[in-house]
Order: C-alpha cells, then sequence, then structure tokens
C-alpha cells in the first residue's frame, strides 16, 4: 500500500489566481466575504491578493483595502503575490507578514508577461527576496511552467534545479512549482520533485496545479507518495483561461480536500462548506465552475427540491 | 519512481453506459459511426449495447440492429450487456462472442434495480455464465458498487472476495469491479483491488470508474501502481446522472488515454480524435460532456478561429 503523509496544508489561491481573470468586478465586502467562509470552513493558508498594478490587473485594485479588512487571526496565513519590488513595498505597507513572489523559467513566457528575460527576473526576484527579509517577512518563490511551456516536458530539469539550490540558498519560506500549463503527469510530477528535494531539503515544497487536462488529482497522490504536503487550490477550481469559462483553473479546493480526507491526510478543512462556497461563487459570477464536489452538492439539491415538490 | 505496466487495455463503455441515460433518441445509424470513429482511434475493444428490455432502456431497442451492421473485424472485440439469460440468448443469436453481466452487491439496490436479493441474482448470473459457456461465449462479470452504495466503504470487502472467488471458478473471461457510485479512493481502490487479484489468479482484473467525485484518474493511477491494466471508460465522460447533465459519467476515454500515454502506458488509442468525437456528440447532444481533453480542444478551435478572424 503506498505510504502517505499524515497531513496536509492547503493554501487558498481562489482570490488571488482565481479571482482575477474575472472580468466581471468582485466587490471588496465579497472578496472579504470570501475569505471570512475559507476561514470557517477551516481553512488556514490563503493567497488573498496581488500587489500589481490595477492597469494590468484591475480586479486587484483594492489589495490594500482587502488587507486592512482582513480579520486579526494568530492561526492564520495571509499572503500577497508581488511581481516587483514595488509590489514587495506594498505589501509590507499593508501590513502582510507573507509574500509570494514568482518567476518565469521561459525567456518567452517571461518576455511577454514580465517584459525581461529570465535572467533579469531572477536577479530582480533575489532583490525581491532581500527585501522580504529586511522587512522581516516571510518569502515563498514559485516557479512558472515547471512541467511544460509550450509542450510537456520542455522545461529543463536542470534549469528548475538551478533556480531551487539559488533561491532556498537565500532563504525561503517555502518553495514552489507550478504547473501553470497543466502540463504535468505523475511521472513527470516525481521525478521533478524528488530532484528538486534534493535541493531544498528541509525548505517546504509547494505544489501548484492546474486541472487543465484532468490530472490535477492524480498529480496530487503522486506527489502526496513524494511527501509533499502542501498544495495550492482555489474554491471551485476558479482561475485560469477567459475564453472558456471554468475550463482550466486550478486544482478545486473542495475536490482536493476531498480526496486528501478520504485518504486520512488530514488538512482541517470541511470539504463540504467550501462546495457551499464554490456554489454561491457560481450565481455570483454566472457560470458553472469545474468542481465535482459543487456538482454534486447541487445535484443533492436539486434532488431534495424534487421530492420536497412531489 | 512509481513502477506502471508497459501496456493497458481500454473498454470503450459509452455506447451503452453513456448512451443509454440519453432520453434523447439516438440514431442507430449515428451509434453505428460512433463505433466506427472510436475504431478509427485506435479503440479495440467496446461495449457497443445492452440486452435489456426496450421498455426499461429505450435507447437500447436497436442491440440486434446494432449487432447486424458492426464492421468485421477480428482485432476488435465486441460485446453487449445481459441483465438476464434471455439477454444471454439475444446477444448469442445476434452473434457477439463476448457478454458483460453485472450483479448488485447490495439487496437494497438489486432489488431496486433488478428486483430480486443479491442472492438470487448471484444464482441468476451463475447460469447465465453457464449458459454463455454453452454458447462459446466469453464472459465477462463485473460487481456493481463495489467501493460504496450508501456511502464510501460500505461494501464488505469480504463479500467481494467471496463473489470473485465463486464466479472466477466458473470461468471468466475478465472480472470487473465497479465504483458505480464514484465513491472510491486511491488506497480504497488498492486495498480492493490487491485482494481480489489474490482470489482470481490470472483472470484479468478490469475497473470501471466513475468520476462523480473527481477522483477518477487517480484511482487509475492507484490502479496501475497495483498491476491493473484494463479499464473502462466512455467517449467525452458519457453516463452518469440524468439529473446534472454530465457531472457523473464514467472516466473520459480522452482523458485516461491522454494520462496514460503521457506516461508511456501504451493504449494504441489516439486521444486526440476521441476527443474530436466528443465534441461532436455534444453538438448532437446540446450540452457539455464532462471531459477536459474535449473542453481543451474546444478552446484551441476557438482561439484558432479568432486568429483567423482577427
Amino acid at each position: 500500500m503506498m505510504k502517505l503523509p499524515e497531513s496536509a496544508l492547503i493554501c487558498e489561491v481562489g482570490p488571488r489566481d482565481g479571482f482575477q481573470y474575472e472580468t466581471k468586478w468582485i466587490p471588496t465586502e465579497r472578496k472579504l466575504a470570501v475569505i471570512q467562509r475559507l476561514l470557517e470552513a477551516g481553512v488556514r493558508r490563503i493567497q488573498i491578493t496581488s500587489f500589481v498594478h490595477p492597469k494590468w490587473v484591475p480586479q486587484m485594485a483594492d489589495a490594500e483595502e482587502i488587507c486592512r479588512h482582513l480579520p486579526q487571526r494568530d492561526d492564520v496565513i495571509f499572503s500577497g503575490l508581488a511581481l516587483n519590488q514595488k509590489g514587495v513595498e506594498r505589501a509590507h505597507a499593508a501590513g502582510l507578514r507573507y509574500i509570494d513572489l514568482s518567476i518565469a523559467t521561459h525567456d518567452e513566457h517571461s518576455l511577454a508577461n514580465a517584459n525581461m528575460t529570465v535572467a533579469e527576473a531572477v536577479r530582480q526576484a533575489e532583490a525581491m527576496v532581500r527585501l522580504a527579509h529586511h522587512y522581516d517577512m516571510q518569502p515563498q518563490l514559485g516557479l512558472q511552467t515547471v512541467f511544460g511551456y509550450r509542450k510537456p516536458g520542455d522545461t529543463p530539469l536542470a534549469r528548475v534545479r538551478e533556480l531551487a539550490r539559488r533561491f532556498v540558498d537565500l532563504g525561503l519560506e517555502s518553495f514552489s512549482l507550478a504547473d501553470t500549463t497543466g502540463m504535468a503527469h505523475p511521472l513527470r510530477i516525481q521525478e521533478y520533485v524528488q530532484a528538486v528535494q534534493e535541493e531544498i531539503g528541509d525548505t517546504p515544497l509547494v505544489l501548484h496545479l492546474h486541472d487543465t487536462r484532468g490530472l490535477g488529482l492524480a498529480n496530487v497522490l503522486a506527489a502526496l507518495q513524494c511527501g509533499v504536503r502542501r498544495f495550492d487550490t482555489s474554491v471551485g477550481g476558479l482561475g485560469g483561461c477567459p475564453f472558456i469559462p471554468g475550463a482550466t483553473g486550478n486544482i478545486a479546493t473542495e475536490d482536493t480536500v476531498y480526496l486528501l480526507e478520504a485518504m486520512g491526510v488530514r488538512t482541517g478543512i470541511d470539504y463540504h462548506k467550501v462546495a457551499e462556497l464554490a456554489l454561491e461563487l457560481e450565481t455570483f459570477l454566472g457560470k458553472l465552475l469545474p468542481s465535482r464536489q459543487a456538482r454534486l452538492l447541487a445535484r443533492q439539491r436539486d434532488l431534495a427540491s424534487q421530492a420536497h415538490t412531489a
């Protein structure tokens, strides 16, 4: 029988990776209500916003206001994403103690998204890590498209290893591998994870998976078997491509928690409450989300209401 | 690194388990065209129909006509589902050489679906296996709701083992475990599979998984690690509950094949062709199916068409 960890830490990224693709403005109060509901469901780490210029991501224009109204909770980690030093400054000024940094691993991707080469992005991220330390903030550094950019497996493992070692040597709270394009599969997860674990030692490894090809939870299973205990997820499976709504978001928090808890890997999260929140978000956003637990809950409610009417 | 088999056999069940829930009549020529397209995609085993009374499943009323027009292919296995001896007689008369039998494992389920207890269903299925042998047909026997009926894990493993041994001793082409309710998780898959493997020896084990809770492909991965090499799947993820279209079908053929081929487990199937077929079925049925590869293909086409228009 496969050996799995006893517990896992879920980082909810819906308020950032999910909401950022929504073109409909989500009022700040609603964003805060979502965060509150996630806490009530037992989530203890949330990436709440992104400190990017509102010209690029209008949905994140209320980053500071979100931070001002966060509940005071010693048992919860709230983090924000920053893409440059200005973002780190803003996060610090807003009172956040955890900062998430993220860099591309392909020049084409880096130039398109950040207008700089990977080498330039690395130098900038190093300065951001030092700035975070200066402010006594806990930095996470993530690499994008680790399991494929243009096609599955086109990101050299040697590049991933080198970047992992380089940043972990600077001092990170955690190190994250992102399957931005949903190109990972279980064997590649194991290959890359085991190699990166050799580089980063005791620094916690986080997997940030997208479910573009439906392999998200199979990839979680493969990672668990390597001892990975931290996963980014989003309520409802929010996020991803704006062209086909709901098609390619993060792995859904409620589905991931269901998998983990079913196998005895404790998360402290009530997946049913997260699924209820996902259904409310579907109503607000006016579209279905990819979450299976949300669909199941919706169907159970339909059946109950039919039985009631009959 | 996990050890996986070198190849796997996919049995496409969409024409039976998928179509049977569709209330819109699918013309026989279209069903045959779907079968033809599946063959062109490389599928080599298809459950083409069910020999049930058309009063119960009107969609299967053309079982004999489907059989009459099947392509003559020595390299393909066509099977039909039978729920009683009459069904076996009909399948034999229609010229099928492979017959799939299926019994419930809970009395409540058996009484609701087949109006008999499990003990009665077992005796009937034993007679059906003998009848199949009499006709020189190859029988597969499947157990339903093996990983949970009312709730996950409520099907005693001892009952599953006893039934497995009992039927394998009669002589089966293969033995199937069905997660009818989508309640399996990877650890339970491994527990039940390993126990059943002890009972059935060299008789091939088939897993028939539904993706109700999104764990379908994680369960495939767990089963592969136990050496399971046969899976039932349906094009597009057809099948399941009629209340929320597309919510709880079989694991999708194209998604399963993508997972397997990505990990080097050969299937002989072109998942892209299956995804194209799934999109055509979506258009015909007027609803989205759960397949991720179909969504991805639809999005790629949207983007290509936007680029063309721009």
